[in-house]
């Protein structure tokens, strides 16, 4: 029993999966998934993995691993720095399930906790950075840098295609705004602020300030050249220093963006990390991204939600700008939280703290006659040391201080929060200086006078007893996974387990510089390469990266490796990527990304791919043809049958093949798209390998890819490897959490793996056959088998009735419920995904519920209940609206509150009502609202 | 700001401290605590402490402390085992400070979650011991098995004052019982239950089953000799090993007791687990301790409560039989917890698994011609080894494994949970014999025929999902710290920081077995030698021992020593115990338990101890004045200006002055007991240093002595020192959580601890001051000040409007607060203790919705509301009658549901009305109630 994480990872016990077969008409779950899955891409022999070991011995396991790194002081900097955690926010936020189980805001009435947060985000970058609007949050610096070089392409009236970027950028920024520029036409060009003009030709200008050297420089006279040429510019700005520093805002930056990992966000060996992206007024529209803003519910209170979605990849497919969908939730609420409980004040005394570090560091180097690359900086310096950066950086590193090894003649030393004059002391050893003594701290040279988080917030909550209660109060207002399901179709909501969970928070997994020694790095190093082998051997590829860190950033990756493939064999001309009507719509953007053509093929009635329609596109595009991409189940939720020979028409004509890997729930152990015909796949590993959703990210894209395709994977700046460029600033992404899914493959071993697939398959299946009599199932397979989701057909129902998806959603929440996923792939319909975590007993208290909502729809029908006054257009009810004085519904309070089989005891109620999105748009504000607002 | 803990612990700021300092009439804090404390005791010196250390240092210092424990495989046994915390209860249940915050339930309308979690335990320990009713819980299983043996002594007719003991029951429960025997008059006569005949004039008899050694008994047909002898039995049972053996209750065991240790709690160097007890139908009201029963709400619904409470030591004072009061809540609810997660399957399994490693163990060991003292066993095995005992065990420990040296010739070996065959190997290496292979697993003499943990809750939360939901639900039902505060009067409820919690469930700190060899628990004892060391220093005593693992225990300590020294003296006589009436309930039943009779002192009009009557008593008990035992500041919440004086005068009789230490958050800092004038104290480190209350505890009492009454400090068998004898089971009481109050005094200093008396003391003042124009405040000293917690008083109030102070704390509950400490100490009153962790807006809100609810008391007065319906007698008032179809009160739904100034987002709403606790009382339930009840 303890032995077996198996069981505890499944929802439900073999009684209840034999009620469950029963009632889908099977015996066994063998006979399921021989049924479901199609015999042509069957994978029948057991995963080749580590057999199941249980909790105690995975966990044994991962302290020996992380044994195996070695936590050193890190004064490397380069945009990743020593913070210290609030251990109130460690523990009630970063290791509470109430926050990292949660979902995406989408359903903003059952998540105005992690939305107030991500607000809170919102106003401190706006505030640091004296922009006008930020969105919450972007992937790292590197990936907003580059989302900000297409935000000035699209804005900027200038007509050249040059990107000019501050050589005295982040080296991995560099390469990431390369790796984007390149298939886009844009050529980026380095120059030195302090010497070179501005390039000719140019549509924006990349700054970074702070240097990544360390200086700080006056960049107000470039803004103004860049604009007089008619182009952007953006402000790469470190937010700590920005606390002392004039803001980008006042030298009339056009973007800023930066990593707010500092702010309390474990280095955790590159990411994961909230990084930034702000706009001044006018360029709000253009901000990808999610984007909270402040709007009104059904009673005129305020209420938070995502704001502008229609500019969304999901709405605008090959018309988006963006592939980003995921964002770093979690970590961007950490860093907002850090900003709350230090307050203005905290955040700059920890500012001067690095600052007079630093200052004291430099005071010694230069009395022991080291020249230091600039006398400005905030928290950096560079010694200028000819020919003796190794030996001094070695000698350091022997002390257990990690310094940056710039170049032969150049040594980077970067101060934070953490720093000490112990490790002062260590840094003039390894210099061979003396130490200094306290130095006069000389003033800024561009000091800040402008005040920041002035809103009550940031002023408020600065004793533990404050913050613990903030963070509760919040996360009390959001449903998550630890109160019930989320049977969000695509998005597999399942168990994140806390063994899976414990290790992150580990010292020797969190506190490790990206670029750290490989000395030091031996742990993670073995366990990424495992991860990396295991994810090869469950999808059937040759070669697997972990760099992407979001599903959207895999899916570019693979692209890039087609794009890259092509090009090498001189079949420049193949441009043109074939995508299904039904796809994701960040499929397309990230085709467009990748500098490719987007070509739709067309469904056919059953929800296939139209296989006479695929071979009419194929012919028509000729050599064109660079590659398909298609969902695998398709995001109907299907098992294709056609699958294998589409690959081969595919494959004939020259294309390759991309199976987004969003539905790999649905295949592990029993099919192997590396093996059924595809050449490139990217994993979602915060859907099928356990890392938990955050309320929004982190997430981890993997691309896995075939042999031919294993030379273009993502490359680094920093570990120089073959390949395309950085797709993430960090070489292993968001490596502080690949302990998860390496945790899940380890205590589930290839035969748990198999069981949760066929677990899956049949919820869905028995939700399903439970539900069609009531709610139509749009798509099904063989035998009329769905895959591990099913789409519910409202569309009818709505035309009689006038009762919409929304209002089913809305209506669910009063049963306790977070809807599945509304109006995709197909407008009018909800979408389940129950998983292979949810046990019978929640699965039929969903059904339940929605059949007692299908007999109130019924009664609307019917006109029992007026169309504008009924318990769904009215829904979701608060304990304000049932408790109020005056009830004038045609309904009682009794159905509003408590509906069919919902126990009162711990139901689950939201904070507000029904919210005005449009009402929000036409009203955009991005910021916190004053107190009064909300009285 | 990052450095400085204080500022994070202390709630308000300094313009906030500005402004109650203005309320209060003082313009400093300093001035405010000359004026409230007599100057006749006050300690003008700064403490001798380490200077406050940051969070980031002190977490480096314990984590020093703990790489220097060495986790080694314990199969010690002897009531300690591995065990599996499983990973979703320690991060949701000992990591969550929903649990973890909680009080005592007390207020049971706001405490439901964990009163439902108390029922499982109690469930469990009846279901496994075969027993009629469980309480919930006690403090380990020494003071359990003492507690049985009062038990008896109250309720066997038979004449004798012979406690049997069977020889083979757990030495440190032997020397428990020993230690509470003695001043009782309890002769206590060891007996091989295997030879020897129960001894004469026995009125109980106490049995471990499994024996010490390993051995299974069948108890039996002694059971059946006592009772013919009119003795009553208890059989300490081992709840893992009751799963697979035949009950004590199916043998007609009288009384059962034992540890949930092994239930996934770690061992942490002895403690805190939960102890239980239980006893069979017709001794329910001679159970002590805290007794969860099912009861009914105003609205009819079943609702959980502390049953019987009359049964309780406050209410009965020097009648009490027992003075117990903290239980093991926390612990409890994990161990029961660990019962719901793994269901009775699973629990057989993990004993199977201990079970058939010890037969294979044993198996090899004969193979080896190595004797075995019995071949009757569960998991452990006692292996005959003449003269080879020290070696074996040496050899096993450089192994990494540590096995018990029970004398020169025999080793005790324990298996559990987590024994591997890697273990064996490692045993049967030190043994020196050859590994067995797979043996037959013979049938257990006196296996279990009957069925347990039949209700459905073990029957449901097996995966990991269902489990989390259903350890939020319950958390979700309940108010603690980290929703607001809970101003309890003498209970100190303040902030347990994050930085305090942490190494607590580090396994260097939870996996030590309390009998673990010196050398692996270096780091351990220096942390105990340092906090033993600086509490004395805080308290101006000399020696303080940690054993005590509650107030009540620490109290006879306290009270043992004391007898101790006057019998070393000579003076036998000396055994009254002066009481002021004031004091609480525990004092006097903890004299009652040293041998004392009780005096009570009285007091005058202002609430002090009448010095005139003091000298009335003296006087009278003449030679026969044992000590004095007073609060101070007093349960009136009053610095005493007369302590002095009454400690000199108890002195001159010949007496010893005992300090109950339970208010010493007013002193810390500013007054030492140990300096004017009390020779012992006990302190409730879950009080004044943090370790938080967990829902009724772990609670830790150390006493605190001068130099003449060190060498009465408790002993223990296992770690021979001096003193009486041994007060709780581990040598240090519970261990595990002393890194608690260890890290609070590092990260406090001297400076920040005496900053927080002052700001407790300014915040009940404040209280006091903002309210007594609304309510009287009952008692005050030096210039109307209070010291940390004052009294308001509504006596009059109740006479002129009839509404109780019962309804007010209820209607606390409607304004988002718990209540004060109700008619304690003097009835009819509330008596409110912010501490220094609130912050003024907290404080505001508290005096706001206290002002409100006098209003509201007001428009009762005047008759606007009828007596018996109106917002106060019908509090709280749940969502579901607020929503209800038909509401029919004298007040709209808004009075009771929003109250002036209580914002509707984020509300605590109570999950049941007012509970009927006479209901209870009557109709008594125990034990889980079948689901249908609650329809």
């Amino acid at each position: 029993m303890t032995s077996n994480f198996a069981e505890r990872h499944l929802g439900s016990g073999p009684d209840a999966i034999r009620r469950m077969l029963d009632t889908v008409g099977y015996t066994s779950l063998d006979e399921l998934m021989n049924a479901a899955i199609p015999e042509s891409i069957r994978w029948h022999a057991e995963l080749d993995l580590p057999a199941a070991g249980s909790e105690a011995e995975v966990l044994a396991e991962l302290r020996e691993l992380a044994s195996r790194n070695t936590v050193a002081t890190s004064m490397i900097g380069l945009g990743y720095y020593g913070t210290h955690t609030p251990g109130v926010i460690k523990r009630n936020v970063l290791e509470s399930p109430a926050w990292y189980t949660a979902y995406t805001p989408y359903q903003p009435e059952i998540s105005q906790g992690r939305l107030e947060a991500l607000l809170n985000f919102q106003t401190m970058v706006c505030d640091l950075t004296g922009m006008h609007t930020a969105n919450a949050s972007m992937l790292d610096e590197g990936t907003a840098a580059a989302e900000a070089m297409t935000i000035a392409r699209r804005t900027s009236k200038a007509k050249g295609q040059v990107y000019a970027v501050d050589a005295d950028t982040l080296p991995q920024t560099i390469n990431v705004i390369a790796t984007r520029a390149e298939p886009l036409g844009i050529e980026v060009k380095l120059f030195d602020t302090d010497r070179d003009e501005l390039p000719e030709g140019v549509f924006g200008v990349h700054l970074q300030y702070p240097g990544a050297s360390g200086a700080i420089r006056d960049h107000a006279p470039i803004v103004e050249a860049a604009h007089a040429a008619g182009a952007l510019v953006t402000v790469a700005g470190d937010l700590l220093a920005l606390t002392l520093l004039r803001a980008p805002g006042e030298i009339g930056a056009d973007v800023a963006c930066g990593s707010a990992q500092r702010f309390g966000v474990p280095m955790g060996f590159g990411g994961p990390h909230a990084g930034y992206l702000a706009v001044r007024s006018g360029l709000e529209r253009a901000l990808p991204g999610r984007l909270v803003g402040v709007s009104k519910d059904a009673d005129g209170a305020p209420a938070y939600r995502l704001a502008l979605q229609t500019r969304e990849q999901h709405i605008r497919r090959e018309k988006a700008t963006s592939n980003i969908c995921t964002a770093q939730v979690l970590l961007a609420v950490m860093a907002s939280m850090y900003a709350v409980y230090h307050g203005p004040d905290g955040l700059r005394a920890i500012a001067r703290h690095a600052h007079d570090h630093a200052t004291l560091l430099a005071a010694g180097l230069t009395a022991g006659g080291v020249e230091l690359a600039s006398g400005q900086f905030f928290d950096t310096v560079t010694a200028i040391v000819p020919g003796r950066a190794a030996e001094i950086v070695a000698a350091a590193e022997a002390a257990g201080v990690n310094l940056w090894h710039v170049d032969a003649d150049r040594v980077g030393i970067a101060c934070d929060e953490t720093t000490t004059a112990e490790h002062l002391y260590t840094v003039w050893a390894a210099f061979g200086v003396e130490p200094a003594d306290a130095t006069d701290v000389a003033d800024l040279a561009l000091a800040r006078t402008t005040d920041f988080l002035t809103h009550p917030v940031f002023r408020t909550h600065h004793s533990e007893t404050a913050m613990l209660r903030y963070l509760r109060r919040l996360s009390d207002l959001d449903y998550a996974l630890d109160r019930g399901m989320i049977p969000l179709g695509s998005c597999t909501m399942k168990l994140n387990a806390t063994t899976e969970m414990e290790s992150v928070t580990w010292p020797e997994f969190g506190a490790i510089h990206p670029f750290a020694p490989a000395s030091q790095t031996e742990g993670y190093r073995e366990l990424i390469g495992s991860l990396e082998s295991w994810l090869a051997e469950i999808t059937g590829y040759d070669a697997v990266s972990v760099q992407p860190n979001a599903g959207s950033q895999g899916e570019l990756a693979g692209l890039l490796a087609i794009r890259a493939f092509h090009r090498a064999n001189g079949d420049v001309q193949r441009d043109v990527c074939l995508i299904p009507s039904s796809a994701h719509g960040t499929n397309a953007a990230s085709a467009v990304m990748a500098g490719m053509r987007v070509v739709v093929v067309a469904c056919d009635d059953l929800g296939n791919v139209d296989l006479v329609d695929l071979d009419r596109k194929i012919e028509a595009q000729g050599d064109r043809l660079a590659a398909i991409m298609v969902t695998y189940p398709s995001t109907h939720g299907v098992y294709e049958t056609g699958i294998a020979t589409l690959c081969a028409k595919v494959h004939d004509a020259g294309g390759q093949v991309y199976v987004d890997g969003a539905n790999l729930n649905a295949l592990v152990g029993f099919a192997k798209p590396g093996k059924f015909g595809a050449d490139v796949s990217h994993l979602n590993l915060h859907k099928t390998f356990c890392i938990p959703h955050g309320g929004g990210g982190p997430g981890v894209g993997p691309v896995a890819v075939r042999e031919h395709l294993a030379p273009y994977l993502p490359g680094h700046p920093l570990h120089p490897q073959s390949g395309v460029g950085a797709i993430s600033a960090a070489p292993h992404g968001s490596a502080g959490i690949l302990p998860i899914p390496w945790a899940y493959v380890r205590l589930m071993g290839p035969d748990g793996l198999a069981q949760a697939t066929a677990h899956a398959v049949l919820a869905a299946n028995y939700v399903a056959v439970r539900l069609r009599e009531h709610y139509p199932v749009l798509y099904s397979g063989n035998k009329g088998l769905v895959a591990h989701e099913c789409i519910l057909d409202l569309r009818t129902i709505t035309k009689a009735t006038g009762v919409t998806v929304d209002d089913v959603a809305k209506r669910l929440i009063d049963y306790g419920f977070h809807a599945p996923t509304m109006s995709f792939p197909v407008a009018g319909t909800l979408m389940v995904e129950p998983t292979e975590s949810e046990d019978l007993g929640e699965l039929d208290r969903f059904v339940a519920a929605m059949i007692a909502i299908k007999s109130e729809i019924d009664a609307v029908g019917r006109g029992d209940w007026p169309a504008d006054d009924n318990p769904l257009v009215n829904a979701p009810h608060t304990v304000k609206s049932v408790s109020a004085d005056i009830w004038e519904h045609a309904y009682p309070r009794s159905v509003a509150s408590y509906p069919a089989g919902v126990m009162p005891v711990g139901k689950y109620w939201p904070p507000v009502r029904r919210i005005d999105g449009a009402y929000g748009d036409r009203n955009l504000v991005c910021s916190c609202p004053s107190p009064e607002d909300f009285e």
